[in-house]
């Protein structure tokens, strides 16, 4: 979509100076063996989820103990060295791309598991455990870590607080910053630095949520504090098939009108109940205009009742067909294809692109609708999967990226929803982060007041800029050439947006 | 308890001086009647609830219009002058206490509902809008805004905001951080701010978070957008008895540990059973070491089915007594003592000092039996209610204040709580705030860097540090005369803590 600003230019021979100089103060604190710079072996970190955008790092360093991340950061803080953080790099808005000139400190080696509390409910495991290990580690208290990203199976907690992820259940158990006690870490200049505390609240100023979702912005984080959450007895899913995707967004809506906060609230449209058919054989409606996966989960009281309000719901809004899960089986089976959208949409389509806008959830119709207009516009088709209950979009614009021209108009399409999104009152990202992928977006969300005052935050965390620099905030000579910030006279202006 | 520092010292002409200067560049931009310097005007600002300190400020502004609020900020910046913003005054910290040399902005004039949103479940309200002015204009779409301090029948928005303000149903419901969208107002420099959006999430740095709870100290608020929640049908309370502290405490945990978040979990030991029970008959057993109240609030069904399981876990946990709301008019009784607790603390006592810390759920009966022994210790009765979900204490130190040694004991007492409660894994303040009055705790929470790093924050905003300034962080030099933090040859090093 938006190339990513090209990476200070050095002559080869300068960078080959820059590097054995980083590498030498580097021997000095880390064992030999967690210490890489050969190309062959940085090329797999030149990219994390966003594979079109690659770099490789000066050097990987992958330190082991708590004293080994504070000398890199000294070491990288003497010399001005930019300091990329890294997880599994599953991140797909370039998080964790790496920087020419910089070091990319992989906290891979930070993955264990250090205390499960069952009494207090709460998890103290090290940045790059995997979100899905915490929950395997809690199983036995009957307990887990709730929120869920499709790729819970790989990426790490650390990365969870760097983009402050979601996952299909973040409707009824919050984002990562709601799941998420105390994390740890050290600052730029290697001294170590605690983010909110084990008890409730912190007094001062909130500088917990503030690292979470600072995509590495502000520390480096070592260990984090969760909460676990009590595994619910039952879970049962509704599938439910609409004629129309007004009535849809609609029901999505009445839902949470009715005062149901469901376990999980996912939308689907036609074309992609087709894909993920063809592909997963969930059972879905081929005949609907949009169906909607509706979960509840608890006690099987709370289930029933909820199922029965929710169904009454769904037919009130125009459903022309429900079917509820009768079994665990069965609800995996409607599941498998949600979790199947982004595979599926691989076989209908050389390409495709996600975008990850959010809407109020009141305008899921008018978003769906204002996306079918830009279907005939751009001349390529989009399929729909959606965090309904969020108003949480994922469009999958499909094409083919050999194509120049459809490329060209795949990237106007989807700098188009998002602008929509936010005429809309919505934002550009629901919860895959800013990153490299999104700078341009971030010109449209905000003022340049607005990003000035973000980095004027950096700058009180990160003085000199070295923490994962060139990510997340937009400079205004960026936005200035994305049009979206004209200097005047001196004086700063924001376009309108359009209005909805 | 810890006299906040003294305003900077001026002679009385020079004070006057600068008044009449402040009073002119203010008249230029605020009607007549919206600007208060004569003293008996001034007087009724001169403290918020927390009455011990008291300052007039300089000039009160009472603007009308975002405009005028505009207008007095930038005024107030090109002659450097402090700015305190002040809702309605009920704080209990001294966040909102005059600076001597400052304007104290009253947001009162900001008492507009702007947009009550059913479909959305959201309300568009002016920073000076009462708490429970916002669910009274909800309650005929069934809805409501959650959190519930105390003083929400008074307590503005604004104020919320500025506070974080949690209440006794926060422990399912969540605090003001977990129920507002978007907050809209002026930075120091008198330019337009929005925090948060009014979709789901927004990109970049939280810059809403971090205006949830930073009293006053990054801009001044002039509207919030909160969530509202559907009106339960049924809520029922029960009330149990324990003849032991630590099985109490210890059933709070067991009722979180099953996986129940009831609508409200509170504890009363004996002293303040008996205190309020003397006062508002509540039926309460004047027998028990200690009460429970836990509330479920939901549909019948639900209520009857958490009700049901949370009975069983008080019974298994060792309470002698158990009785079960059986209509709205007796559930209300239950909580007329709860609600009571303060003023009947009062009827039994000259002076009471209520303390605010957090502890580690776990840790209830732990520090309940640490405050016992700190009652022999400073020969001072101490009677506790606690937001004992949430592990928020308000140990209430019974004294009387004409007694300079009682003073200086209780003085002590608060001190050890607090402290204790740090060691314990807790927190100084749970939802009151730090303002004036905790300015020494923050020293026992916060190293000298974690204090750095928030003064850093508050600069991103306030370079001057003009919006409400000598309030929440400690200087250094503070820190070292209250003895928490030692400068030793250059070098910052912090007391070890005990442990326990």
């Amino acid at each position: 979509m938006n190339a990513p600003s090209a990476p200070a230019q050095l002559s080869q021979i300068e960078r080959i100076a820059r590097q054995a100089e980083v590498v030498r103060a580097l021997q000095a604190v880390l064992p030999a063996h967690a210490l890489l710079w050969h190309s062959e072996d940085t090329t797999p970190y030149e990219c994390d989820g966003l594979t079109a955008y690659r770099q490789r790092p000066l050097v990987v360093a992958l330190p082991e103990t708590e004293d080994q991340v504070a000398a890199v950061l000294k070491a990288c803080h003497a010399l001005a060295v930019p300091v990329v953080a890294r997880g599994a790099g599953t991140g797909l808005s370039g998080g964790a791309m790496p920087h020419a000139l910089g070091v990319t400190l992989s906290l891979a080696k930070f993955n264990r598991i250090l205390r499960i509390d069952p009494r207090s409910r709460t998890a103290l495991v090290q940045a790059g455990v995997r979100n899905l290990a915490i929950s395997e580690a809690a199983a036995p208290h009957g307990l887990y870590y709730a929120p869920d990203p499709s790729s819970q199976i790989a990426c790490t907690i650390g990365g969870n607080v760097a983009e402050n992820s979601g996952g299909v259940h973040c409707l009824k158990y919050g984002l990562t910053l709601h799941n998420v006690l105390q994390v740890r870490g050290f600052t730029v200049e290697g001294a170590p630095i605690t983010f909110g505390a084990e008890a409730l609240d912190t007094p001062g100023l909130d500088l917990l949520s503030l690292v979470i979702g600072s995509e590495g912005m502000l520390a480096v984080i070592t260990d984090v504090t969760v909460k676990l959450v009590p595994k619910p007895l039952l879970a049962r899913c509704i599938m439910a098939s609409f004629d129309d995707v007004r009535k849809a967004g609609d029901a999505v809506a009445s839902v949470i009108a009715e005062g149901i906060i469901p376990a999980g609230l996912e939308m689907m449209d036609k074309p992609m109940t087709a894909a993920v058919e063809d592909f997963v054989h969930a059972g879905y409606d081929l005949n609907a205009a949009a169906i909607l996966l509706c979960e509840s989960d608890g006690t099987p009281e709370e289930v029933e009742e909820e199922i029965g309000r929710m169904s009454a719901v769904l037919r009130r809004c125009g459903a022309t067909a429900i079917a509820v899960s009768r079994d665990e089986a069965e609800r995996l089976r409607f599941w498998s294809g949600r979790k199947n959208a982004f595979p599926a949409s691989g076989r209908i389509s050389p390409d495709y692109m996600c975008m990850d806008s959010t809407i109020p959830r009141k305008r899921l119709a008018d978003i769906l609708l204002a996306i079918a207009e830009m279907e005939k516009k751009y001349g390529l088709r989009c399929a729909n999967v959606f965090h309904a209950g969020d108003g949480n979009l994922h469009p999958l614009i499909l094409f083919d990226a050999n194509d120049a021209d459809q490329l060209h108009r795949c990237e106007l399409f989807g700098a188009d929803i998002l602008e929509t999104s936010v005429a809309m009152g919505g934002t550009v990202t629901g919860e895959h982060g800013v990153g490299v992928e999104k700078l341009n977006s971030m010109c449209v969300q905000f003022s340049a007041e607005e990003n000035a005052q973000m980095f004027a935050v950096k700058r009180a965390f990160d003085t000199n800029g070295l923490l994962n620099p060139g990510k997340v905030i937009p400079t205004l000579q960026r936005c200035a050439e994305y049009g979206k910030m004209l200097v005047r006279a001196g004086q700063l202006t924001h376009p309108e947006l359009p209005r909805f």
